[in-house]
């Protein structure tokens, strides 16, 4: 992925091999995902394609580029001896931050690569994807069945980051361009009263057993000891945190971490990213292009620091990752996710819960994300899949909207930096019990 | 133009009707002009056109609009009752600094208006031109026919904005593209060697004479005191300011303006802008691709630090635009221009000159840009054409082979700030007599 | 504390009444420790004083207000009725991050209070220090025992900070300014080679326990879950710290975590701060003056960066904060510590440890700065004291040669962000077991 | 000086001898002005002496010894044979930025300088007047005593600099201090109606002519012709900007330059710096401290920018340095300097003028500061005083009430930046006839 998340260690991949024996991936899945990302980006122009609105976020040309490059670069040159690159100036364009694989074209000047076009772009993938094909028409070691296994998760991410960094982009546009028309509808229900859920306290275990894939930051499996608490039954709705800002939320140092506060005032937040208030009432820019503010729906697009203050005035706190895993694993992975084609949250369920813990919003964590106990970075370049961004950021938990189904999973660990605001990021509230 | 130059007083085109009494102005030379804008982006892609590699660079499609925009604002608006603009959102969007005509899409963010689409543009263009045919088709008001003047001489810039722009973008890109690949071809002759012209002295007189023609920079024609001078036959060729380079020049304080010497420290500058050496050679970036140094070909893309050092290296100094203008006034306006189709400068001629003064590269002088004594900008918005820019910015002269032949004449003001390398800027060296 | 570390709730204070149910401060520890202070600033000029070296750092002199504004503040105030502040101005100039209070003096500036004059500091000092032992002539409830107690151990920790801002002052000037000649004498002996001590795991407890004052952070007391693990026997020394700079270690993009590197990149980084390479030697700045490099001397001022860098390098990793504490519980509080007067790490004892726990340098760890399970800030201003910190922060243990021995203990939480490098921070290596 | 003003050649130098063909310059001379620029800071403390406010001042301590390593390096140095300086390290401490000497000590860093004590800095200076007079004692070369003229006027330069950065540095006291208790009283008399003087226009003669001393950017003498135009009798008052600020002057870009409106919106501007509102009234910080606004009194401390908006708001513009010098040019060089204490500018004479040409406040004029034409700077280090600050700054003529009375004269070119404010710069109006 592109700035976060890691790549397994080789040993553990090749030991998850297929029932047979052979490899854990299939084609038809790699057919999938790769489907899936073209899908995604139907009805944009090129133009819209090669825009670049701030240094975090990439052109969707550039990602269409650089998840093809992934599979070039891990798999094709891993296990084709004698594959010959599509074009030699690609491993460098294109690669993200793999220092072991070479230099890389400067981050922040991704919106200037004009060239190579699109056409160029989408030629590329079909080069790689023949490639592949051919690959699957022999013998796949498992280790390179493996690499194929996270390429697809990686490709996922990045249809992830296609959707946060055009909705980034459309917002910029006083036009209010819509990647769907239909997208982002009212919920059409309210949410339901709050409720309060115990979960597993004492000696629990945490991370990834060994069971289907997992990133390698989502393991080793350990032993964590946990204090009673509670968790929230849904997410904040956008209607409780207009409540916070109509209440001075954004003006009350004392509900603030100090970096929070400091962020605020230099950067001069007043209410999430894509609020807009005209009138006496807030407008929100969406997936669908401007949208009232539904109060029913999560609140989205907030910052650690923003979700951290909110809970503070609620009289709560943020989960921390342990407590939130305690309580999500074991649970059905259903939700508002990518599939359902509304790109935005929607209400909860009439229902106690706990609901939503999969889908909807990334949820904050009161945890920074280090490594696991035991936790070692692979060697090589998918050793700087994951690792070395353990430093700065915070661990957000359970999908969103704009992520696939199949893509999240309860030991699944994002994580951004704590003033990040153009994830699908919100928050559930916790309390010790 | 977009941040620089200036608007006629309305009186004083309104004084400069056509031989019968009609418009200056010709559907002819409206036709011309506009055609000649859209052949220069011939063979770019819409990606091509609407990426922005700096705060002063503007994307092709923007240029394209906001030329349109200044004839829907300043000349349909202005003659046509009634006239519906083609779309509410545009002037906003394509008002580049107009105060007085409302507020500006932020500059720097140009590069995200990936909405309107190129096809749309490009309907604002042709819907704009039908209704300048049918204005034309109708009795045309003197100062409604001075406006339309000033906005073709104001897409004249414009084309020229849109050649250095692309070039500074292509420059970022590693697969070297180029806008025309015949272009920049090597001069094929060696630069003649440098003589000394004197050129008029004492009490000579500057400015437009009210003949055709003019920004309001360029007036009011008035008296200047001048001592014994001499100008250069030529422009300085690459060759000679690689000589510079290889002697230290961007190491040695003394060489250097105080300011200009700052800048390169903090820039790290070691050669012109677009120059780069591997393996002992230079090569270019050009509108044709990256090419190998011509040491005979004027250099280009310095900054007035830059030129200034040469100068003072070389024991000489930058003209006046006094000393300029009073050489060049009566010279017929013959050179490089973008009509030759190089889009590089080329070696004079095998002449003792003076030559190069129009085309081939615009010439830092010795002059900051001020207003000529008497000057007053127009009232209304096109005032802010060029009188607002009268500050921190130094004069140049001549014309470069991006600049339209007809655009350039001896009272021509140019201006950029000092620290300005995208130009098409070279020197012209001046000693007292 | 100025930007970090943690107010007692009043309830934990309130609990811990001295002997026969007084306060459990003595006017002697008082007199003792506002002493302390004054002894350490010997020997500076007023203009020493005044002098700020970055936005970080605070002049001497403020240090020396700030202290005394903490005890007019939140003792003086809060205890007498009809107090009369020494001067209403400051309030504001000496109130370093209390909200609550009200407005600060902008942070960056305060080397810019040229006035009020030292003089006039030492006054306020004094006037504030009788009116505390005119409070301890009377009756001193427990709640404002607790808040002098608080004030002392703030007052220790300003201590430490005189030196680190000095020593970063000092640092700027080509003179060699010393604040002591005779600081930082040669180790006279060699560190002793590594050995490995395995430290205790499974369910182990962590946190402040009561007994005995501490910051609101240490606490509450909890359990977590360790895996078997072994600590290095001593701190990692400069000589060792010099080979990783010889090995090319802070131009190997693979030994650090990404915000390592680009701060690397960013700030040219290529020793640890204050080290300075001449004739094939390296010569670093100390309280004493220009001093060759101690190798067997514990390596001081690298930040989080390097030391995680150098732990990768040297094929382990730095201790989490429970590991840490885990082993360092229980041990006696001895070692170099601001009383010895070197002002100075110096070499380990020829002894397997392990030693060093407390005093020479802080010990980065791989632990976050973040709330213990249960932690609640105090209401109120002192409330600010620590708990808005836990963010961005990493946590150090053990304390360092300036920081006071009855400061000290194993369960003192210090905190910086990743980048810092003007504490006495340095590194011991841990592995797991 | 400091940042600008340049070196006479040294040919015109010694073309200069005194009556009797000895020196121009008299050791009476040298010690009243050394002793003027002791008598300045009389009052302040070393710790007033050493900080600095930002990177455009320096701390008075800086100035004193700066102004004596002129006199040590470009005198001592040069006349005595075996000259041993006082310090070794002064040399890079206390150059300003003459390149040919050697290194400079970073500007923005002089306010760390706590060493030297300023005890040392005053030996400094009575060791270097000590060989000063010793070298008096005997004979003195013609080009040695034009240095310790040179020397003698740019230590008047730094008379001026001491009071304009102390100003600025109290400025950010809110204990409000004063240089002088009686500096600054209220003019107590009413600036008279403004009139208008017409000056000499057609062919006139600038610079200096030869007679007495004058810094190599007031010549060579030279022509220029002029166009007829009138000067207003008095400089604009405090009392008519604050009606430019009532009128909303610092909110309509249509009065400003575009660089002027951007430093508008950047900085914030809504007045003159050292402008304070509360309750509806002005409040200005002087070197007598705070002080109501006498609105009769000359405004000062605005930029170039704001004095080109306020003239452009009155219907008038700024004068030219040409027109302003042939206006002052043969009149009596009196008004309110340093001498009359007052330290602050003072209302006008019940007089039609043109008075106020000299002294109260520098006057800011159109003209950009550029070399005279024939104008080259000296050989050497010399060079550097003035020449190679002539880009990106404007020219203001006359003095201020900082300024010493025999430091003034018509020729004199002062210059800064368009955006400086801490200058005691205001304007005087002027209009084409």
């Amino acid at each position: 992925m592109d700035r976060r998340r890691a790549a397994p260690t080789t040993a553990v991949l090749a030991e998850r091999p297929g029932a047979a024996g052979g490899p854990a991936v299939t084609l038809a899945a790699y057919r999938r995902v790769r489907a899936a990302t073209m899908s995604l980006v139907e009805g944009l122009t090129p133009e819209d394609m090669v825009a670049q609105s701030m240094d975090d976020c990439s052109p969707t040309k550039w990602h269409l580029a650089h998840t093809t490059w992934f599979f070039e670069t891990f798999v094709l040159r891993a296990a084709a001896r004698g594959y010959a690159p599509f074009h030699p100036a690609f491993e460098v364009l294109f690669n993200s931050y793999y220092q072991a694989v070479g230099p890389q074209y400067p981050r922040p000047r991704r919106g200037l690569l004009t060239r190579p076009p699109l056409a160029e772009v989408l030629a590329y993938r079909a080069a790689v994807d023949a490639a592949i094909e051919r690959m699957f028409a022999g013998e796949v070691a498992p280790a390179i069945a493996a690499r194929v296994e996270l390429g697809l998760h990686h490709e996922q991410q990045h249809q992830e980051l296609i959707l946060m960094d055009l909705k980034h982009l459309f917002a910029h546009n006083p036009l209010g361009p819509a990647l769907r028309a239909g997208a982002a509808p009212p919920s059409g229900r309210p949410a339901p009263p709050l409720a309060w859920h115990a979960g597993p306290d004492g000696l629990v275990e945490l991370g990834h057993d060994g069971a289907g894939f997992a990133f390698d930051n989502e393991g080793p499996r350990h032993r964590a000891y946990l204090r009673p608490y509670a968790l929230a039954s849904r997410l904040v709705t956008a209607g409780e945190f207009a409540e916070f800002v109509a209440d001075g939320g954004y003006r009350r140092a004392d509900l603030w971490l100090s970096d929070g506060w400091a962020t605020v005032q230099r950067l001069g937040w007043a209410a999430p990213l894509y609020w807009d208030m005209s009138g006496g009432t807030w407008t929100i820019c969406t997936l669908g292009g401007p949208r009232p503010l539904d109060p029913h729906a999560p609140v989205v697009h907030v910052s650690h620091y923003e979700a951290d203050a909110f809970a503070r005035w609620a009289g709560a706190r943020l989960p921390t990752e342990a407590e939130w895993e305690a309580v999500a694993a074991g649970r059905p992975v259903v939700g508002n996710f990518v599939e359902s084609g509304l790109l935005h949250p929607t209400a909860a369920a009439p229902d106690s819960g706990p609901q939503q813990l999969f889908g909807d919003a990334w949820e904050w964590t009161a945890s920074a994300y280090l490594p696991y106990p035991g936790f070692r970075a692979a060697e090589g370049a998918l050793g700087e899949y994951n690792g070395k961004f353990m430093s700065g950021q915070m661990v957000l938990r359970g999908g969103a909207c704009v992520t696939p189904q199949d893509h999240a999973r309860a030991t699944y660990r994002n994580f951004f930096p704590p003033q990040a605001r153009w994830p699908f990021a919100g928050l559930r509230l916790a309390r010790d019990a």
